[in-house]
């Protein structure tokens, strides 16, 4: 790892957080001296990390955790950016840069810019890397390896080009987009689909007992798939939903065009119409999968 | 492997049917003599399976395949079952069991039963086991590996043990269910995930042009989930929903139900209820774990 940030504070003690200070430690050079800063709000995730020894230190309050780093991570839900950014405004160093990981990007560019100072540079981000796990224990230090990790920016400066290194370092390859451009990709890439997931989960869980018992019981691929996606951690996800709900309902708006066509089909027992939707589907997959992203 | 069926027919050779060939060959025990009889209407699908060399005969005719076993397994599109059965009917051995693994239970019974001789014993069954992957070059040995394969008998014959058995060498757990009971279940564990999966592929597909591009980059781990599930073969999916309609469209309904639910509260901004549902599901993944179906 280059030398770009030497004392770096992770506020978040998640699967995001927590694997960023893995992959710190992992990646680095031997004789590299960086300075982890750890804090979350709830003090058994600190207890936690402190026990894991993955940070230089695990602060008690979050101003000892800001007030020397010259990189702050913020790894938090997207619903607390707000409260965050307003407690750590005063904190913040001179000449800091400060990004978020959060999932949905026009809401914490709202959230948080009224509270950074002139000297600090905020650069949102976003790793589009994840599991259905949450909590401390579980972060692991390759999860942004060959992952992309999306900067928002409109343009390159000396500070986006530090950021996009530091990512870069922990695995990632980093591009930039807009908010705007960010929140419609990732309502129908990530939103949308934890959103149906959770959804046929739901309604599964409301069958009559036998039947549920069963569904769990023979749960064949395709629900087993949705079942993981939908173990994800319900207090990130009612923030994203609060928080990208133009971009997530348009989306899904579209989506329920879609599927009340396919519904018609099958009640219409229109076979070609069925066949031709799902050929088509098909050549989608071989492409993520000619794009390295399987 | 034991010595209940001695010459077993595979008639269709897709991912299925070449996963039962694999499979009996490496579950046989060494001295045991056990014939298969291979047999799929594309001629190439015939050719491909005799270069790997995993049937005993591969048959340019599906009477060839048929007269001489003691176990027919139709491994085709469900539906392909009415022709096919129609087709076998005089050629079946007397005393043969066939059997089936098709998708959708009561359709395949309507269609194959009046085909079906007296003397000879038809049991329809389902693995549930598949990937995303079709074509004969797509099986391999351990799909079944503790996999539920559903038998479908409203009864304990002397037959159905002897299929029970048979699956069980494969590797699969076998459980009986009824006709209607099965096809209900799936709608909800196979049928209506998949149609979810190919309706969100499908929307992702109809964005404008650098829209769909980065969606295909950028695919995060939902989406991407959903890709694989909208891979699978289009005509079995087709039949699929032309025959299972009934079970589909009731869990469809409650799963749109349910999503207008979620749709409103997003709308509605409704923090609470979000969090409650997305919290409910995620024990649904707990019970599944420990069923031990991931």
């Amino acid at each position: 790892m280059n030398q770009n940030f030497k004392k770096i504070s992770i506020i978040g003690l998640g699967l995001i957080g927590t694997s960023i200070l893995r992959a710190i430690i992992a990646k680095k050079s031997e004789h590299e001296d960086i300075v982890t800063y750890a804090y979350d709000i709830n003090p058994k995730h600190r207890t936690t990390v402190l026990e894991m020894e993955i940070a230089t230190f695990v602060c008690d309050n979050i101003h000892d955790a800001i007030k020397e780093a010259d990189l702050v991570i913020l790894s938090i839900p997207v619903g607390s950016m707000k409260t965050v950014a307003s407690l750590i405004s005063t904190s913040l160093k001179k000449g800091a840069v400060i990004t978020d990981t959060g999932s949905t990007k026009n809401s914490v560019i709202n959230d948080v810019s009224p509270y950074i100072p002139k000297n600090v540079f905020f650069i949102p981000s976003h790793p589009l890397a994840g599991t259905e796990y949450s909590g401390p224990k579980s972060g692991f230090s390759s999860l942004f390896e060959n992952r992309y990790w999306l900067i928002i920016s409109n343009k390159q400066t000396d500070q986006t080009k530090r950021l996009a290194n530091f990512f870069v370092n922990l695995g990632s390859t980093v591009e930039t987009v807009s908010a705007e451009y960010h929140d419609k990709i990732i309502a129908i890439t990530s939103h949308l689909p934890h959103l149906i997931a959770y959804t046929i989960v739901g309604t599964a869980s409301d069958l009559e007992a036998d039947l549920k018992n069963d569904v769990i019981k023979f749960s064949a691929s395709g629900f087993r798939d949705f079942t993981r996606i939908a173990a994800s951690d319900p207090i990130m996800w009612r923030d994203v939903f609060l928080n990208n709900s133009e971009a997530v309902l348009e989306m899904l708006q579209r989506f329920n065009e879609d599927l009340s066509d396919l519904q018609k089909s099958i009640r219409k027992k229109d076979g070609d119409k069925l066949y031709s939707f799902f050929s088509r589907t098909r050549s989608i997959r071989r492409k993520i999968i000619e794009a390295g992203q399987d």
